[in-house]
Parts: structure tokens; sequence; C-alpha cells
């Protein structure tokens, strides 16, 4: 159950693999009494019985069967198939409503205009706002929150139900609306709710479902899916869902994903098929360029050129985006009026966009009225637009007209087209709405492509080759080039590639696409992060960098170089007060605990929560009323021997009397207040306290009076109550002056308590964390982090703890910048957080809050450091 | 430098990066001082200055960059493209040779028949003689060799140049001799000779060549550059190396093979067209099947036919060639026969299979003139060679008419082809050439699916499309599918889909072949290891199984029900003699070092070596020698004392005496001998052994004896010497009867030095070997092992260690069976290992001989054990 170690957080699934392990025990026995019933059954030969031994043997079969890796991977691409069928299909009818209001409208512009601009516009609103109200999780793009779960860290609410639907609909409703994005991000991540869902399903019927790290394979296959039943490409979605999400992938993951994502491809392009949209299954954007001689040697310097220029293009494109973003974010007073108005800004860059592609009016000179799709087929159309920079006639009635303009050259139209279409992807794709950058980016890429085909075939009308027969130039080749440099330049991967030549059918241009890609990715990945890490780091989401190409100075530094030698870490031996102490200096979110401070041995580390839970258990409300009823029973025994006993009424009095007594102390409690008891006290002494000093030194008092109520909050839960529910079970208290004496007694147990050895027995101790050694490089850190999804690793020498290294000094070696904060990571390679880990964060703030009130309560005067400070300096 | 801390055995490397890092600096010194010689130049404004500026500063510029990851992929590239070119080239010549050879003579049956078998039978006799005399590495595929050092295995003489151009030139003539052999194999093992002959080289300039875990990166991106060049196949290279090699894969890898293999691919094709063999840039196997309708949905449950029968075909395929050779292994006397004739075997084979493929004779029904190329692209054709099961007039002059016999239907031949081709191809991969099977099997392949083609052309003669249009079935399309399937069937890869894609230059296919290729696979897997998985099984090298899909078990069974709880440690206050003990009782390369019997708190974990070294220290030469020379010099004056010194002449005829002495006491050392010289020994007796009893008990007088010997001869390299070497330093001693006497004294000393307690200060002590805990499942414990290419790791609970888990022990629990023994498993994910490690198991094994001889040697009386034997225990 645990890997490598991870005991301590692994508890929660232990214990829900064991109750799948006894659910199948019980399952498997009503199995055998069910094939007893059988053979009961068998005896009797009525027809009934033959069918319900039928059932019964079908029910046996499928519960076997469920468990099955492929059949989860076949539902898997099934359900995809059909989510991405109806998502397209529900698009393209929202689509052709608004060619049909355009074009019903013809004899008012301004109608015509209204219509055109309303459209979008109410889509888009309405996708925001529906997004917003159900699951604000299901904005944007969903790969960069992938790739952070599957590196290891649990997002909140990510793969829920309600995020599915908002996503689902958010997405139908945003591209329907006809603005420039792209389905390909949500749907990674609709295929990974998908995942998620269907596990959960699946878990009512087989316990293997419970399995977490099966469940983090099957979201890695989830992500190949996604981008397969997107584009019908399965090799490339496999390829592109692990250059995106993973630094190492497992190859077992690489065999599910190519049979998910191809049964959910064949799925998809069959049910086109059935719905007669298509005569057989063929690629979703099928050129039609020539085999026999697809481009000549000498034109490769041109897609070279394509390669760099959409490297570009591509590093500013994601730094237009992060740009737009954090404009908007730095603008306080555009963003509280946004905020106030959420809908307005997603409204707004709509009506903008909207208006520009406006068909009659700028729209003309951008192809304006063609959608998407339309754009794409036609740039990779396999026919010259142009001859010698003459725009030729179309002599064919296609959607490729809308690239002619009377007055305007088709290059021009390209460049604007092209212009235009870069910043609005950039800005639309800032908009709160389930939305992509993939398709846009792809759309802009093919223009470009086109544009430098167009001139090129201008520049040699009858094709460069020059032996013999005449080959034209192809510029639809171009705009495929174009196409996957450009996409691969904005999302730094090389897959794109491959997913053009599956979208495309042809694999004809191979090598100028594999040529101009790689040129496309060496710029852009030495200028800018991809899409996806620059939204990772303006989410804050936790990341690890990557090492890049030829970073020599990576393989001279040494662990021991970026380490924190500083290790906050608890002995065997040490007392609670240690723990308190170690609780409120640290930030790790998790201990190292050693031998002890000499000899330092390193044995485990143990979750912070543990440590709260071990001090709430050792000073919380259940051990401190059963000692202040023990205090109360023994006082009682005393007073009855030495006075008589109070009335009824008498003591009902006094009891009120400590009531109010306790809450009006609670709210002026004041550590320079006298102590007017004192003299009592001695009196009342118990004999386990007796080696104390009587006569309390005034800051240890303070002390105590903050820390018992420190403590009597110190859980959560009860810091809203009021003390006197604590301390209303002491009804045989006989007066109220008592009361302040029990207080001094209870902050001298909390004391004790408190420098009583720590209990180590009932804590989950993670017995063998992470060890590097001083000399390890900080290449092979970063190997080992990436691979292993690390969050920290202590830094041993035989044994002996001597550092520590996290993500942050890690990314600090690497970047030496960005520190994020209170964001979980999760152990290594592991599963799922059961949810108790969330509130255990809680505690750990409430603790800090404590503390501040606590700090500013007492008097200025210095806190007396205990041994365990001294010791973890 | 060191990963996790490997401490151990990384020191080698380390010390040759600190020699780099200082050759660096000392270069980064001479490059400051060739600037400064540069600026004094510049004051000079001679030509010949200027010529000599720009010279420095290439130079310079060259030398900074020459450490870069990409310069070091292109010339890899590069150079593979090169030899991938020169040896098709020779290939071509070889077979065109035998073609005219063959053409030349068709006067005479008989001659032909000699020109067509002989010619093989050389090329194959060479080509196996020149292998096994330059380098025996350099037979097979070489596929499976590489997965084992990725996986982190140390094969020695691997990678070296002999075995380069062994490889090479062996593998030309292999293929050069017509037989059904591949060079995708050896394409991939030259390629990774090619990256390590080039890392060797590149560290002469600069340092970043000495780190060893940048290589292993090296060595993965070579393995696809090596697909990559064979079939122009950069994208299918990739894919598949990693799918063939790789347990897991990092993304960082991926971009590289990209890179080189795009780059080798590309100069591969280039080198065509200016050669004149191709007009531009195509597909090695273009095909031209129709874009618009490349297959009815109908046909699809053709295509999963063809998916299914290759799946078994495979299986099929990979037992046959194993059955092959464990037969050819077991059959004593054949084995005898062939072993003694080594170049006999491949001869016989190359014979029956050139007799079967006579073109006049059997040959005519199985198209046996057309070369393996040739036969791939008749089988590719667009066109249906019959038509309702008659065999159409071929009205074309191609190779296809060789599948065309009068009097044999079309079927019947290929039926004929593809059976025999497959023993063939089966048995010519056992033949111990360079050689691999990938080729072979594809074409065979291709056959079956065009079997299945032609059979479906056959039946539906118009097509299954039913509506409107007339699509005649392409049966080539079948070929591709079938040709994808039964190669990824065999090798176990899905990626052989997009190998075929690129091969053919189409596309349209994509779904039918995806689909046969993971029915193929789901068959195959299902039944047989995959071809390189079978012969890592054959040839014994260490391996770890793969978890099949949704082995449930896998999930439930934990460390605890696989580990040794039996573990061999070593404590911290240990002695000598457990040392010893522990040494010659295990098995693993390390043992555990913990603190102490009782805690058993887990410090670090020792190379066996160093334990050996320690040992030897304690015990070898020198300290003997020290203390025999101490030992005589207080003799000497102890003697000087108490009598007169002997003349020159006396002591140099003593010490002849000695020598004589001890050679004869050397040869007839025998335990029972009388020892006379014991009266004297009190006498001698040093203050440091007065506590030990004076009358040794034979038995530990005999162990001491033996000891000495042994321990004489603990060092390997003093074993072959004579004891008098040693002992001949004793110049002075006064009598050959005192020697005997030394002897005794010499064999307290070792007891005693075996009791003292080992000093650990220059030991190298792996601080932080891999931990597992007890509930760590056996699911997570194979990805951790091949994740970090483990060899053991200890488990521990608390720090205290408790067991230990190997290779072996997991082995076993996933599969059952089989122990591999004697190969050295590498530290985790790292670099090649120094030199000197293969020396110490020669160690290893010297020990555990001197032990046995021991034995043998001694009374059959049992060895006293000592108390470390009894905690080992």
């Amino acid at each position: 159950r645990v890997m490598y170690g991870r005991y301590t957080q692994d508890l929660g699934v232990y214990a829900k693999e064991e109750a799948a392990r006894l659910r199948e025990g019980s399952q498997r026995r009503s199995v055998s009494e069910r094939s007893r019933t059988l053979d009961l059954l068998e005896y009797d030969k009525g027809r009934c019985a033959k069918c319900r031994i039928c059932t019964v043997r079908c029910q046996k079969f499928l519960i076997s069967r469920v468990g099955e890796d492929w059949i989860f991977l076949i539902l898997l691409g099934l359900l995809m198939a059909l989510v991405s069928w109806v998502v397209d299909f529900c698009i393209a009818i929202c689509l052709q409503a608004q060619k049909w209001m355009y074009g019903g409208l013809d004899s008012n512009v301004f109608l015509q205009y209204l219509a055109w601009v309303t459209y979008p516009v109410v889509l888009i609103t309405f996708s925001a706002g529906f997004t917003q109200i159900l699951a604000p999780q299901a904005v944007g793009s969903g790969i960069p929150e992938m790739k952070t779960i599957l590196r290891g860290v649990v997002l909140k609410e990510y793969l829920t139900f309600k995020t599915f639907v908002a996503k689902v609909i958010g997405l139908t409703c945003a591209l329907g609306s006809g603005m420039p994005l792209g389905k390909e991000g949500p749907f990674v991540h609709i295929a990974s709710l998908c995942a998620a869902l269907l596990s959960k399903f699946m878990s009512l019927f087989g316990g293997i479902y419970e399995n977490e790290s099966r469940n983090i394979e099957m979201l890695a296959a989830a992500c190949a899916v996604g981008v397969g039943c997107c584009f019908a490409a399965p090799i490339g979605g496999v390829l592109f869902s692990i250059e995106v999400t993973s630094t190492f992938f497992a190859v077992r993951n690489y065999w599910r994903g190519f049979f998910a994502a191809t049964f959910s491809a064949f799925i998809f392009r069959v049910l086109a098929v059935w719905n007669r949209d298509e005569e057989t299954i063929t690629a979703l954007f099928k050129t039609r360029f020539r085999l026999d001689f697809p481009f000549d040697l000498q034109e490769l310097p041109a897609f070279a050129v394509i390669g760099i220029a959409s490297g570009f293009g591509g590093a500013l494109f994601v730094y237009l985006n992060r740009l737009i973003v954090q404009f908007i974010r730095k603008q306080k007073a555009i963003n509280k009026f946004l905020m106030k108005k959420r809908l307005l800004y997603p409204a707004l860059v709509t009506l903008l966009v909207s208006t520009l592609t406006f068909p009659p009016g700028f729209g003309q000179f951008m192809a304006g009225r063609l959608t998407q799709k339309e754009s794409l087929v036609t740039l990779l159309d396999n026919r010259t637009w142009a001859k010698q920079g003459i725009a030729e006639e179309f002599d064919y009635i296609s959607h490729s007209q809308a690239w002619k303009h009377p007055q305007v050259n088709v290059f021009v139209t390209l460049v604007l087209f092209i212009v235009m279409k870069f910043w609005m992807s950039a800005l639309a794709t800032t908009i709160p709405v389930p939305c992509g950058a993939f398709m846009p980016v792809f759309v802009i890429g093919a223009a470009f492509g086109r544009l430098v085909g167009e001139s090129m075939a201008a520049w040699f009308p009858d094709g460069i080759h020059t032996d013999g027969t005449i080959y034209p130039i192809v510029p639809g080749g171009y705009a495929v080039v174009g196409a996957a440099a450009l996409s691969g330049a904005v999302t730094h991967t090389v897959s794109t590639a491959v997913i053009v030549f599956e979208l495309t059918g042809q694999i004809s241009h191979i090598l100028p696409v594999m040529i101009a890609v790689i040129l496309a990715n060496a710029v852009a990945q030495s200028l800018q992060p991809s899409l996806y890490d620059s939204i990772i780091r303006i989410k804050k989401l936790p990341y690890l960098p990557e090492l890049g190409w030829g970073h020599h100075e990576k393989y001279n530094i040494r662990v021991e170089d970026i380490m924190v030698r500083d290790v906050r870490y608890i002995t065997l031996n040490c007392c609670y007060r240690d723990l308190h102490d170690v609780l409120l200096t640290g930030h790790l979110k998790t201990l190292a605990l050693v031998e002890s401070a000499e000899s330092m041995i390193l044995l485990g580390s143990i979750e912070r929560a543990q440590l709260q839970s071990l001090l709430s258990q050792q000073l919380g409300r259940p051990r401190r009323l059963e000692y202040i009823r023990e205090r109360a029973a023994a006082e009682k025994k005393r007073l009855s021997v030495v006075s008589n006993p109070g009335s009824e009424d008498g003591s009902q009095r006094a009891n009120h009397e400590v009531r109010f007594q306790i809450s009006t102390e609670e709210s002026s409690f004041s550590p320079t207040r006298p102590v007017p008891q004192k003299p009592l006290k001695p009196a009342l002494k118990r004999p386990s306290v007796v080696d104390r000093p009587t006569e309390i030194p005034t800051s240890q008092q303070d002390n105590s009076g903050i820390a018992l109520k420190n403590l009597f909050c110190a859980n959560p839960e009860t810091e809203g109550m009021e003390v006197r529910d604590v301390i209303c079970p002491l009804q045989s208290s006989p007066s109220s002056s008592l009361l302040l004496f029990y207080f001094l007694q209870i902050a001298e147990w909390e004391e004790q308590q408190l420098d009583e050895q720590v209990n180590f027995n009932n804590c989950k101790i993670d017995p063998a964390p992470f060890q590097l050694v001083e000399r390890t490089s900080l290449h092979k850190t970063h190997t080992i982090f990436s691979l292993l999804g690390l969050d920290h690793a202590y830094v041993t020498s035989i044994g002996r703890l001597i550092g520590v290294v996290s993500l942050k000094e890690l990314r600090k070696a690497i970047e030496g910048s960005v520190t994020v904060k209170g964001v979980k990571v999760r152990p290594p390679l592991a599963s799922f957080r059961d949810s108790g880990t969330s509130s255990s964060e809680n505690e750990a703030t409430e603790l800090h809050k404590l503390w501040d009130r606590h700090k500013s309560m007492s008097l200025p005067r210095e806190h007396v450091p205990s041994d365990s400070d001294e010791k973890s300096q």
C-alpha cells in the first residue's frame, strides 16, 4: 500500500483498501452462495430457472470482468467519443443558428450587426456566468491543472461531477459563440473528469477502483483520450498529452492511452459516418496534396523560415497572453469594476472581437464570415490562390471565396487575418470560460504558412524543380507546416506534427513539418515558457521548472549547495513542549524524526497534522475535562471532610457565579491582573506537583494563563465556544474565588503536561522518507524529484540528518526566482489524498493565529526560551 | 555526483569528474591566455595576425559550443545517416552482384544454383567468422542488450570501437546475402555505439562528456536515431525505441530523440536525392492508395481478423525462435559439432534457405527471386492482383510478376511465401551474425495482409460500399495493416503503426492499422513475451518482467510477503571476523550497515568490494610484512643480545634454507604436521599477545595455518606467487626451524587481527540506500524498481532494518520462475560503472575459490563458528 515508505499519509487509503478487500471477500462469498443456489436451481429444470441461471452467470461474469483495465478504457473511450460528438454537434448547431440569423437579416445592416454581435455576447456571458456559479474550477484550459495533478498535487474540487457539467456546457456555449477559442485543453480536463467519475462509479462494483495509484494511471490515459477524441488523432493525442502533462511517463500508461484514444477516435468518427456526415472514416481536415512530389528540396529553407518565425510568434503569443492577464490584475480600478460585474469583462471582450469580425465591416478584409473550422479547411486547400502576385479568380464556389476581396489583395487579407486573430486569440483565451488556445493558434499558424506558401507560389510560378517536369508549389503544404510549427511553439511540443498528419490524413510533408516544429520549439523554448507553464505560474500552482538543454552548470551544483541546513526535527525522547515549539516555527508539511539531538540519526518523518493531533490529545479538551473532574472530585471529597456540604440551592448559585466569572474572565483576561487566591494554593497542592515551586513567577504565570486559553482553543472546533462550556461540569465547586485557583491549577497541569515525554505509539510515522546525500548533483536531484513527484527530501550522511531540500530550494536553484506557497504537494507518485488533510492545513493556520494572538496579548517581555528552541536553532 | 546516496559506487566517477573539472579549469585558463595573446596580436595589425585572430576566435567558439547537446545530437544524426546510407548502398551492390551472377549464368541451371547458393553462404560465413573473431558482442539484434543497458546493467565490451566495426561490416555482409534478416535491431546497437564513441571522442574537448548520466540520456536518444535513420521514420523511430527499451521515459529524452532522429532521417533521405535515386524526399516505400475513400466501415472486421491472426502469428514466431535456439543448445551432439566448427551452423542454415528460394526451383512458387525490399514494394502495390479468384494478367512489367506463376494461383504463392518465410526468418535470426528480425516479420505481415486483401477483393469484386459509387477494395491497404500488426505482435509495440505510416507516406489507413495493431498486441502479449524479452531471457540478462494489464492481485501483494527477512548485515562495532564471515555467506552486492544488532537502525550500505578491501587491508601483505619485519627486528635484537651474530656467509646460507623450507612448506602444508618449535614460543611471546593461551588447540592451529595461507593469497595478484617472495625479507632469521614458529606467530597475529574492531573511516558507505516499508504493494515496488533501476531495496520499520527485497524476489513474485545469476546490476539510474568494479567481482570469486580450497584442505572437522555467524543467521 505504501510507496517506499509514505506510511503516514496513506493510512486513510489503506483503511479504504482494507474495506474494499472485506467488501470483495463478502462479494466472493455471496458469489459462492449464488453458485450454490445455482446448483440447487439446476435440479429444478423449469424454463424460468434456466433464465435465472443465465442471469446469475452473466452477473457473475460481469462482476469478475468489470475490474479489468480494458473495460474501463473502452468505457472511457466510448463516453468521451459521445461527449465529443455531442459537443461538436451542439457547437455546429449554434454556429448555424448564428449564420441563419445573420443571413436572414440581410436587408438591414444594423440589425445584422446586432444579431452578429448579440448572439456571441449572450452565449459567452451565459457560459461565464454558468461556470462561475456552478464550478469556477471549470474555467480555462485544464491542461495546466492536469499537469499539476499528475505531478502529484491535490487540487480540490477539480474532478467533481459539478465541474464536469459546468465544463461541458460552458465549453459548448463558448465555442458556439464563434469566438477564437479551442476545445482541446478543456477536452483533456473533461476526459480526466470522466475518468475520475467513472472510477468512482466503477468502484461500486469492484474493489480495484479504490486503488489510488491506479486512478492516477487512468488519469494519464484519460488525458490522451481527451486530445485523441477531440481531433480524431489517437497517436498525436497520446504524444501531445504526454509532452504537455508529464516529465516522466510509464510506457505502461502509453499503451493504455493508445488503446483508449484509438477506441475513442474510432467511435467519434464512426458517429460521423452513422450521422451521414461522412461516407467513411477519414481525417477531420482531409487534404489532397499530390503524393509523388510533395515538395522540392529547395523549398526547405522556406519551411525553416516558417519554423523560426513561428517560434518567435509562439513566444510572443504566450507573452501577450500573460501580459493581458497581468494587466487586468494590476489595474486595480479596472479590476474592481470587472470583479463587481464578473460578467462584464467577457461581454466586453466578445463585443470587441465580434464587432471587428463583422463581415460587412472590417470582417470583409479578414474572412470574418468563416468559422474557425471553415477557415482551417480553406487554408489547407491544395489549390493556389494567387499567381504572380495577382489574386486568381476562384473558379469554384466554396468558402475560399471569403479570402478574396474585390479591392484587396489576398496577401493583405491573410496578413490582416493573422494580425487580428493573433491578439484576438490571446485576448479571448483570458475570458473566464472553459476554453483552450490550441485551435486558434493552429488556425493562425495555418494562415501564416499559407501566406508564405502563396508568396512562394507567386515568386516561383512554375515551381523550383529544374529538370523536366513542372511541379508547382503547393501553398496548402506550407499551411500544414505553419499550423504545426506555431501550435508546437506555443505549447512547446513536437507532437503537433503528428496531430497535423492525423488531422489532414496526409503524412507526405513529414520532414518539412518536423524540421519546422523542431526549429519553432528551439526558438520558443529559449524565449518563453510554454503557454501551459505560463498559466501554471500565473495561477501560482506548484511546479518544477524543466532543466533546459545543455545547462552544463546543472551537473556541477550539488545538493549541499542548495540544501537548508537548519532542519526542524523532533527527537524520539522529546517532550510536548518541543513539539509545540517546532510546530510554530517550521513551514514544511512533514517533520524529521531523529533518534536524539546528539546522534541525529534519521528515523523517519511525521506529518504536521499527526503532531498537532498528538499535541491536542495530550492537552485537549477531554483530558482537561478529565483532570478538572478529577480535581473536582478530590476537592469535593476533601471539602466534604473539612466542611459541611452546602445546600442544593447554594451550590447552584455558586455555579451561576462561576459561569459569570469565567465569561468575564475570558473576555478580560490580562496577565497584569492580580491573583488574589494565591495563599489558598499550597493547601490544595497535590502530591504530583509537589516538586514544582509554589511561587510562580509572573511571566510564567502569564504564559500559563495564555497557554491555557490557547490550548482550550487549540482545537479549531472549540475555538468559538465559551470557556464556561468547558468548566460547567464543575457543579460542585464551592465558591467562585476557587475557580481562578482552578485556572492556575490547570495552567500548572498543562505546563506539567507539556514537559511530559511524547508517546509516539499511536503516531503514524513514515519510516523511510526520501534521502539524498550531500554530493547528489542538481541534475540528479531534479530527475528524482520529477520521477517520484517529491515535495522534499532529507539529506543524510551515514544515517545522520544534515539538511533538507524541498521543491522550493530546487526551483530557486534552477531559476532563482518565484516562490509559491500554500499549495499542498502530494507524496511521491501516490494517490489522491484523503479529504482529511485539507482540514489539517486549516489546523495549522489556526495554530498560527492563536500563536499571534498569544504574542499580542502577552507583555512585551521575552518569552522564556525552552531548551527545544535552542536545539532547533 | 551521487544519486540519492549511491555514494560508494560512484567514487570512481567522481574522481573522473573532478579530473574533468580541473581540465576544464585549465582549458579556461588556456583560453584566457589565448585571449590575452589575442589582445597582443591585435596591436600587430598584419594580415597574418588577423588570420590568426580569426582562427583563435573560431577555436574558442568551437570549444565553447562543443559541449552543447544539440551539437552532439546533430553529429550523431549525421554520422548515423551516413552509416545507414553507406550500409544500404553496400547491401544494394551485394544484392545486385548476386542477381548479376545469377542472371549471367542462365545457360546452365546447375551453375546458376551454385552461384545462387554459394554467394550467400560465403557472405554469411564471412560475417559470422569476422564477428566471432573481432567482437562476439556484435552478434544478434542489439535491442535486448540496449534495453538491459538502459535498465542500468553494465554489459562489458558492448560499446567499443571493435564492436562497432564488427557490427557494421558483419551486418552489411549478412544483409547483402539476401537472407531474411533485418537491419533495424543492429542499427539501434550501431547508433548506441556511435553515441558512446562520439561521447568519448567529444570528451577530449569538453568536460561535460564525462558526465555519465548524460551519456545514458544520449544513449536513449541514440536508440531513436538508430530506428529513425534505418526507416527514415523519425517519429516511429522515437516511439519504437521508447517502447522497446524503456519502462519509464523522460520527456526530455524524447525531445532529444526527435531532434536527432529527424535530422538523421532528413540527411538519410537527402543523400538519396543527391545520389539521384529519388527526385525529392519521399517515403521509403511510397504507396499510392486513393485518399477520398481509403476503406469502408464494413471492411473493419477483416482488419480486426488480420490483427488477431497476427497476434497469434507473432506469438508463434517468438516461440519458434526460442524453440530453435533451445533445441540447438540442448542437443549436445549437434552442439558439440557446431561449436567445433563455429561457422558450420550459419553455412548450413544459409544453404538450406537459399536452396529453397532458388528461383527456378521451389523459389518460383514463393517469389524467391525478389529481394526483401522488392517483395515489400510489390506487396504494398495499390493494384489488385486477383479478381474473383483468378489471377489477373499483370499488364505492366514490374516485380509483381514474380508473384504470378503460370500453373499456380496467386493465393497459393502468397500462402507458400508466408509459411516458408515464417520458419526461414525464425531460423535465420538464430544465426550468429549481426541481424534483426523486424524487417522479415514486417514482410511476412505484409504478405499475410495482402492475402486477406486479395481474398476480400475476390469476394467483393465491386467493393462493399452500397450506395452509389463503386469503391473497389485495396489489397495494398490490407498489406499495410498486416505488416504493422505482425511486427507489432512480435515486438509488443504499437508504434509499428507509426512506422508504417512513415514508411508508406500515407496515413489514410490509420484507424484499421491502429485497431489491428492493438488487437495483435493484446493477443501476443497474453501468449508470449516480446521477441526482445525472449532473447533477454535466453541470454540470461537481468530483467524485470512487466506487470500485465489488470493483474489485480498485484495490488494486494505487499513487500512483507516477498521480502527476505534474513538480511546479511554488519554492525558499526563489528570485528573483522564478522566481516569475513558475512562476506562468505551473502550473495548480494552490497551489505547493510546497522548501528547495532540490538537496535538494527539502518545507517547505510557498503559494497562487498569495499569490505573485501577493508579485510585485505587489515590482513593483507603489507601489514603482514610489516609485522614480520617487526618481529624479525625484535628477534634480531633479542638474538644479538642472547647470542653472537652469525657470519655474513652463514646468514646467507640460512636465508637459502629458509627459502627452500618455505617452498616445500607451501606445497606440502598439512594441518596434521607436528609443530616442533612450540617450546620456543613462550620465550618469543610479545606483550600484546600475552593474554592468549600458549597452548593452541589443534583445530584452531589448523585454522590459523590455513587462514594464514588463505590470507597470504587473499589478494588475487599475490595468489600465484610463492610464499618465499613474501618471506624473503627475513634475511636475518637465524634458522629454518624458526620459520614455522613464525608461521604460528602469524596465525596468531591474524586471529588477533580478526578480532579487532573494524575501522570504517576509509570505507565508502552509501549513506542512504533505498528503503521500502512492509506494506508497500508489489505494484508500487515494481514501479520504483523500474523507475530507479534498482537492484535491491531495504525494508525498514521506523529506521530498523527488517528485510531486503532484490530484483530476484520481485521477479519471483511477479512470475514465480527463472533466476538469473552472475550479472551485475548497476546502481539506480546511474551511469556506467568505472572499470574497477569488474575486478572486484573477480576478487569475490577468488575469495570463494580460496574458501573452497580451504575447506577441501582442512580436516573434515567442523569450522568453529564465530559469534558473527550466529548473528547473521
